[in-house]
């Protein structure tokens, strides 16, 4: 199912991600406000972000806080210096807890639904690459800065040997034309920032972190003279199809989730992945 | 909800539409038909063709007059000079009568399903302003030829603290993108002649009201050669999916609108904005 | 119905169609499989490829032979040096005997649902004009190739009185915006290449058909490093909803198309069509 030389190729994004299992310290998130009352969530999991059940966790209060405290909005960066997220950890699928794994699913799904369903504005300063999860969480923003360089950015699940859930979809054709989706989907298409931007993935390219920070922070101000109530709900109103179909179907979503790490082939896949990761690594 | 700076910000498209509540004279749509058997309906309400139950009332029976006698087509204009029409009327909101402002709201959806679902082509000719409701009107159409120059177009809702109902969201996302309608809707943008051509809310640019009426006529024109039927047929199986939304949902819809209006609240920001639109006129 | 000045219009695609009624020899599809193990299908039915009960028959066994023997990918041309394929064939809708004429039209359903609904990867080399039937088979490939030159593309259903069933739609809503759609379908718009290229309806343009095949085998390739699974089952979902709306609606589809060919008027208008063509021969 993973051909070696795909396993390869998508090392760059992930070796970092299995190297950092142990770790960890210091808090996953860091949540500032500015004098503008316009919140930062840094996601700092060394080195690459990736997405395991503690840092979704502290993203997820994260949001709430801010939902709490009434933010004007919400900018969310990484403290990497090359890397935004580089998506779910691998290694919260390989040989898992059933328990957890399902845990580290449920909590994925309401980090989305807080995200991209939330009342306050959101903005995604992309100051690295952004595969997979990574790419996710930004579209699940209302807009996206991105550092411009040699930082890729998209969904390329396939490469994985993984299906995007029908959510992930969901989010990339609200943000990109389903026939844009549809191709980038299929061939596991990783967007420079200038392809990205001209097909609508990125909303702007920035010179560094803090020139896209501002720029997201520029973009929740456009909301000073809008009613906060009436933009939540036009917001929550356009997105109501996604949000709506995974709140119906988040258990079949957990299931289908659960049969695939459970699948024999796709755990011997995964051997053999982090296997090359080891091999690579010890080079 | 609706901070003063964001009344003054709308007061240029508002202003006439109370100052005219006692000016109605004479019809409120003129309906002409060319040697060609197109008719034009002309909005003329004075000064800005607020759309209150009148005129809404007057533009369904036009419509129906099209309708019957078998018009090639329709193109939808304005006989004010600035303004295509600025939405609808405030004061139809305002210290309702309960009755009269349900059948306000029920004639606005029996005009979108007559022109949004109209058997016969429709073109409007965008010769000034056409804000909000304005907007929806001219969305409805097939085609929008606009006046260049330095007037506006967009669903600019949530800058007064509305929400847009469902179905004039499905009627931006029937003309733009879904991206580029989440943009628009949450922040309240109006779009310039030049940047509403570039995401395609509007056909082509005209030089003047007589230019956009032209090539309104010119877009009617080339169904010469295509089956009335089969283009009837198609252009309601490709709008099948709002349209059945609305019908299905009309009263639910109805009744939002009327929980609206009948919010405390909604009623003191109507208050504070009428006052600060006495006081403009005053100066 | 069908005014004869539209009639006329539309003979260039369709005369060839009507003499060729009894010239079918050899196989009506090639099938070749290259080194590489993508599979070229041709369309060899001439003149002009007007898909009749037998030429949709053989293309679906061809897509059910490359499934069996796992090809790479498929791409689907034409032998003809001018035309892709001219659509479906009028003289199976000219005094159709029931059963057959049912049977034509499930058939075209089972064809679509293969092609659009396929595992494996799918490009259309579009070696000449593709209107109607022609644009519907390449629209449900992934990847669409059209050689540059005076050829043209479109779903121009409305223009021989017409209505493309919802599927159709589907099929060209997932590749150009709604909006381009709209206008397309109704006004029944013929792209040239230039114009295809600009709204997304074709992907590339080719110099010649070897160019054109090149180019389809190139965008197969992509998938070398992508897991055939993971693709497939990606390719279906973001195709889910066209595929699951005529599965479920295939009896309401084929009653439709049935009630429409037994329609009197309709075989007035296919014979005063016929009669059109015929005289247009004879000259």
């Amino acid at each position: 199912m993973f051909p070696l030389r795909q396993v390869i190729a998508t090392v760059r994004y992930t070796t970092p991600a299995f190297r950092s299992m142990s770790a960890s310290t210091g808090p996953l998130i860091d949540l500032a406000v500015d004098n503008d009352g316009i919140a930062t969530l840094t996601m700092q999991r060394p080195p690459v972000n990736s997405l395991n059940l503690e840092l979704l966790d502290a993203l997820g209060k994260a949001l709430d806080d801010v939902s709490k405290n009434k933010s004007r909005g919400v900018v969310l960066t990484s403290s990497s210096p090359t890397v935004f997220s580089a998506g779910l950890d691998i290694m919260e699928m390989y040989k898992p807890d059933i328990k957890r794994v399902e845990t580290f699913w449920t909590t994925l799904q309401e980090v989305w639904l807080k995200l991209f369903g939330s009342n306050y504005p959101t903005a995604a300063a992309i100051n690295g690459h952004a595969p997979a999860g990574g790419c996710l969480l930004s579209m699940s923003c209302e807009y996206r800065a991105m550092v411009t360089g040699k930082y890729n950015i998209g969904l390329n699940e396939t490469a994985l040997g993984i299906v995007a859930p029908k959510w992930f979809m969901d989010t990339m054709c609200n943000t990109i034309s389903k026939r844009e989706a549809e191709y980038a989907l299929t061939t596991a298409r990783m967007f420079n920032t200038d392809e990205a931007l001209k097909v609508g993935l990125i909303d702007v390219l920035a010179t560094d972190k803090s020139d896209a920070v501002d720029k997201c922070k520029k973009f929740i101000k456009k909301f000073d003279k809008i009613s906060p109530i009436a933009r939540a709900l036009t917001k929550q109103k356009i997105r109501a199809e996604p949000l709506t179909w995974l709140i119906k179907n988040r258990k079949q979503d957990t299931d289908e989730f659960l049969t695939f790490v459970q699948n024999p082939k796709v755990q011997q896949s995964l051997e053999l992945y982090i296997q090359a990761l080891k091999q690579k690594s010890a080079k």
